[in-house]
Formats: C-alpha cells, sequence, structure tokens
C-alpha cells in the first residue's frame, strides 16, 4: 500500500504524475525529450538506458515498464533479459555495450563513473551529447525509480499490465494525453469482469 | 576535467544546465517548484533535504551549495554541519527530523524507505504532501548528485564560490536569469586578477 493515498487504478508512477501535476508536468517534458526527442540514440536504445538502471536499481514497477517498451522498440525480448546479466553479451553495438556500462556506473553514484569507461564510449565512436544524454537519463531514472519505490507505490503482477503500458510509451511517448490514464481504469475493469 | 567539453567558468551543476537548455529547462522548473514554490516546509528546511541527500552522495559541489543556501535561510552555519553528523541532534522540529530521516532512506534506495519512517514522520505531524515532497526532493538531488558527478564538473576548492552561490540561490531561486551566469565568470575574473 502507498505511503499516501494515490488513485487505485493507477499504480506505479502513473499515480504520482497525477497526484501533482505541477510537479508531473516538468518531469514528463524531461523525459519526453530524452527518450523521445531527436538524437542518434534509438528510443529502443534509450529504453534500455532506462531499463537497466531501473533493473539494478531494484524498482519492478519501472523495470518492467521500460523492458516491455523497449521490447516492442527493438523487436524481440531476448536483447533486455541478456543485458540485465551481462552488457557484453547483449545483441547491441559496441558503442552502446559502452554507454550501457556508464548507465550502470551512474545507478551506483555519479562518482563511480570512470575515465576508462567514458574512454570506450567514445573509443566506439559515442559523441559528447550521447554521453551526455546517458548520464542524465540515468540520473533521471534513478529519480523515477526512488520516486515510485520511496512512495510505496503499487507494482502490477500480471504481464498484461506492463504490455499495455509498454505499447502506450511506444505510441504516445511521455507527454500527457487529454484523457490521462482513463485507458487505465478501463483496462482494470475489464480485467475485473 | 570534465567528461565532456563545457564552459570553463561555470563549474558543477552550471556548466551542465548552460550546456543543455532543453533539458536543463523542465530541471530548473521542477527544482523551482519542489524547493521554491508554495508549501508548509520553508525553503530552508527544503534546503536541508537537498543538502543532506547531496552530502550522503558524496557530492562536494552540490553540497557545498546547497549547505550555503541553507545556511542563509535558517540564520546559521551549524544546523547543517550538525545534521550532517547526526540528524537527531540537529536544532529542527521532530517533523523535519523525520522527514530528513526519510530522504536519507530515499538517498540509498526507493526501497530502503520503511514504514516505520513513515509513521514516525505522521505522527510529528508530516501531511502527505510534506512526505511526497520529502521523497521527490531526495529523488530530484539523487539524479542532480549523479549529474554533476557523473560528468565529472569541476568543484571549485574556494569557500567564497559557494557563499556566492547560495546567496544567489537565496535571491533567485533555481529559474534562469537573462544574464544566465554571467556574474560568475566576473567573479572568477575578479579573483584572477
Amino acid at each position: 500500500m502507498p505511503h499516501i493515498p494515490l488513485p487505485e487504478h493507477l499504480p506505479g508512477i502513473t499515480g504520482l504524475l497525477e497526484y501533482n501535476k505541477e510537479t508531473a508536468a516538468p518531469i514528463r517534458e524531461l523525459t519526453q525529450f530524452l527518450l523521445r526527442g531527436e538524437s542518434t540514440l534509438t528510443p529502443g536504445e534509450r529504453e534500455l538506458i532506462a531499463t537497466i538502471v531501473s533493473h539494478n536499481n531494484a524498482c519492478k514497477f519501472c523495470t518492467a515498464a521500460h523492458t516491455a517498451a523497449a521490447d516492442l522498440l527493438i523487436g524481440n525480448t531476448e536483447t533486455c533479459e541478456i543485458m540485465k546479466q551481462d552488457i557484453d553479451a547483449a545483441p547491441v553495438s559496441d558503442k552502446m555495450k559502452a554507454l550501457l556500462k556508464i548507465a550502470k556506473q551512474v545507478q551506483v553514484l555519479g562518482k563511480a563513473v570512470t575515465k576508462e569507461a567514458i574512454a570506450d564510449a567514445k573509443s566506439h565512436g559515442a559523441t559528447d551529447i550521447e554521453i551526455h544524454d546517458t548520464v542524465l537519463i540515468a540520473a533521471l531514472f534513478c529519480l523515477y525509480n526512488r520516486y515510485v519505490d520511496g512512495m510505496a507505490t503499487v507494482a502490477p503482477s500480471n504481464p498484461e499490465f506492463y504490455q499495455g503500458l509498454g505499447q502506450r510509451l511506444v505510441d504516445n511517448g511521455y507527454n500527457r494525453l487529454a484523457n490521462g490514464y482513463d485507458h487505465l481504469k478501463h483496462q482494470q475493469q475489464q480485467q475485473q469482469q
């Protein structure tokens, strides 16, 4: 049960983003820009960064949601699962492996990022902006994971929920839609029938 | 030396906020709302939350900057120093002690926040919104600290720099001014003369 009353039909981050729309607006804007804005990293690659950080922060809701989004964007379910176990074994580019390792260091602490990891990324063609964005996406998910779990929000156990949410993140990104999260309520009502 | 080229006269977060204005805008907006917006917590109390998290993340730049801001807002330099060593010994209200302990748990991990810590805060009169804002401020500084140190930004060693920055955070908050950080360049030029 969440530490404060949140709408029951809105688990994880979704209830928090409805709880306070004034803090939600800049969080959504930052996420949309970093994960879906113009970039030489694909949306799928950026969802992998969100996934590895959420996984290492043991945030069940965020890990499942961004794994689902990454799976859809990349077109398979293996990449995320292999990456979570061993970045070097994941079927991604060498540049992406190096960036994912930086993200994993950011998850630990800012100071944990090594010159060697940065040099490795640069040697595989990572640009300054790609390194910047990787660090900031990883830092942003350290915020999200702590927000979601620090408030003890509910993480649904049914995989269908995350598949639906992942599809929504692929289709609509992170900006708030006019109808908010009504579809989740609808989805939940359907499951209860 | 930072991992990517940043303006030399803008250390710590200041150079990063100039490096990418599109990500800086929502970060500034969120911070201004959480630390200076309408709240039953004073700006000084909210700067204490920023300080304890930055201190525990070992982020030199953010700790010094927010300690300076908190000192000015609270009117003494003892509170921050005592808090960093022992929250219970700090000259703050019992409610604030409880909230600072929650912030310290958020710094570790979202899941580290205990029901007991939340119950303790509530028993000392903390409202749902105060608990929400404490968790989100703590999470936001987990982002900041990782961004600042993950990019290996420079942290000046002279205390005067942080006193100037702290005064600026008290006077102007977190919104970007029309003249940006020109005063820092000016300050640095004066020191070099």
